[in-house]
């Protein structure tokens, strides 16, 4: 289907205004995450100028999720700890309509990790966030933008689909976002955090579809400034940091690539 | 309640000796801490020359606290694993009468862990550096110099209150420290390394009032040297690293800045 | 015993092939390691162009292990979910034939670790990487080349003995390997790293010995193109991992120092 609506000035102009937003009202976004991927996510969205917390623990996350303004719920590792607090957290931010951003990391490598996932689909996240192997074991589906559309409206939620270029509709709107850098692949963690900052932007931005697009087109931003400078991944993991934390309105209204 | 001994050049002097002594004797620093920091913790420890582990397993971590010349307590992530690891390590490290710090983190957001920082309060650490937000969580009382001398004296321990200036305070001697740089809130596991330093501080410094105001002058420098290169967070953290390796005495004795 | 082959030559065209190996065929590395070490150990895969997993959850080991193309087990943080794990990765390495590396972390510090390492050990690891305290305690005898050819032969393994001089023996053959950098030791994970980099190699190298002392010379040639640059150990670690990357076949080649 395609939808009259050209979207690209939209998010760009959402783009500009979110890091101006997060650096204003410094939301908390509380991450549900993997081990590998909570310092680096952490560290994003601090640089981004969000306020981070990672508790696991079941008895706690209630309290944390009453003062969050957004939820991170990502698979990584997948232990029984970090089900059973995806199940609390879960619980606790549909009470309090808090958003949330579900990550169904690696769910093409474990049939448990994809039941758990669909579970998940079902308690309704704003936005789903998955690369295009993900896609195809949640959907049961090739990843194309149609079926990407689809899945959104049959779950009324946001796929973010991410690839070469990024694809992010809520079924009525699609939004391609190509910006990027090669080397966002090479570092452990992007993913996360680019879905970290998709629940970030969910705090300050009530129309999730335009969160999720803006929020990615900042991420790939962040990456091309980084990959200008760096010799390879560990040099642009530090320089993506630096230029999340330096962007500004202007250069994300005049970089972003979303048609 | 002003005190005749001015702590000044104490501190100073401390916190040369500090870098000095770390490097020479290689301390080793066993930290209960949260999965988000543990990685930054163990680099900052290893930058000023000491030996960090990290083990949580309750079954070994009397073991290591055996070999260990310090603990570090910090209750970032709060699960039922790290609870149980944070006891068996006290009751480790009292009866060797290896020094500890608690780091009482994030409990302003959650009455579980204040309960259970009180607890771990009674059980005699050396030092207890918190922020102002949690310093009032524990204490049930404004953040200020004041409170926090009554507290230290109350419970017979150093508090270390960090802020934009420390307070370091054993109750008669009041130590503030305005070293430090604003990028230092802006990288995750930054207070939760400091607080590492403090406890490898009282490896080698049996005064605990001087080893944890001598600590976070050295980490303020640290950040302050930095600051001068960083072009934002993920730069920053690097630097911070290598400035904390770099640091010789002369240099901590000249950029002291204690009152 | 001095065996009549040098192994020079072989070590240091193996090393120069596995950079380019690794790069063209991106093999699968699944990590049971410590969460210290998580974040820079997938970092430093990825910059070699492998995949890492880490997940540790016993249900789904097995579906990773069966996509996976080797395997690390690494010791360092000896909680029970990751005792659990080591023993179901080993389980699932061994039905499917996935090679896997052994790195006894730490067990010199604790009784109950050298216990499960030498349990470990008799299932059957291609390589086992550890250092001269860690190989005293699992061998009961002093860390020498001689020591290390027995137990090899002993355990049918190949014993690659970390230090100054790396020694890599399989009991017949024994490669020395001169390459690294003093800032090696002042960064956490660089062994947990090291030990990947040897489980990657055995998925593109089938005869053990030649992949572990390539792994560790590509390892130690890294880590010294990195401290050309490095102002100390936080700009290390981002250029080691940039070096890792940007490796050739020529400079590997060129730079191995092998005996």
């Amino acid at each position: 289907m395609q939808h009259p609506r050209t979207a690209s000035d939209d998010v760009a102009q959402g783009a500009a205004a979110l890091v101006a937003r997060l650096a204003a009202r410094k939301p908390r976004v509380h991450c549900i995450t993997n081990a590998v991927a909570q310092n680096f996510t952490a560290n994003a969205l601090l640089a981004a100028g969000c306020v981070p917390s990672m508790t696991l623990s079941p008895e706690e996350i209630g309290a944390f999720i009453a003062q969050a303004d957004a939820l991170l719920v990502n698979l990584g590792t997948f232990d029984a700890e970090r089900r059973e607090a995806a199940r609390a957290a879960v619980a606790a931010a549909t009470e309090r309509a808090v958003p949330w951003v579900l990550d169904p990391v690696f769910i093409d490598r474990s049939a448990l990790r994809t039941e758990f996932a669909r579970a998940l689909l079902l308690r309704g996240p704003a936005v789903v966030r998955l690369n295009h192997a993900e896609f195809a074991a949640l959907a049961g589906a090739p990843p194309t933008a149609e079926t990407a559309r689809e899945r959104a409206r049959r779950h009324k939620t946001v796929i973010a689909l991410s690839g070469e270029v990024d694809i992010v509709t809520d079924g009525a709107r699609t939004a391609q976002i190509a910006n990027g850098h090669a080397l966002m692949g090479r570092i452990t963690a992007m993913g996360c955090a680019g879905s970290a900052l998709v629940a970030a932007a969910l705090a300050v931005e009530t129309d999730a579809w335009l969160a999720a697009a803006a929020a990615l087109a900042v991420l790939g931003i962040a990456g091309e400034i980084a990959g200008e400078t760096a010799q390879g991944p560990g040099s642009f993991a530090a320089a993506f940091l630096d230029a999340l934390y330096r962007l500004d309105a202007a250069t994300v209204a005049a970089r972003a690539k979303v048609t």
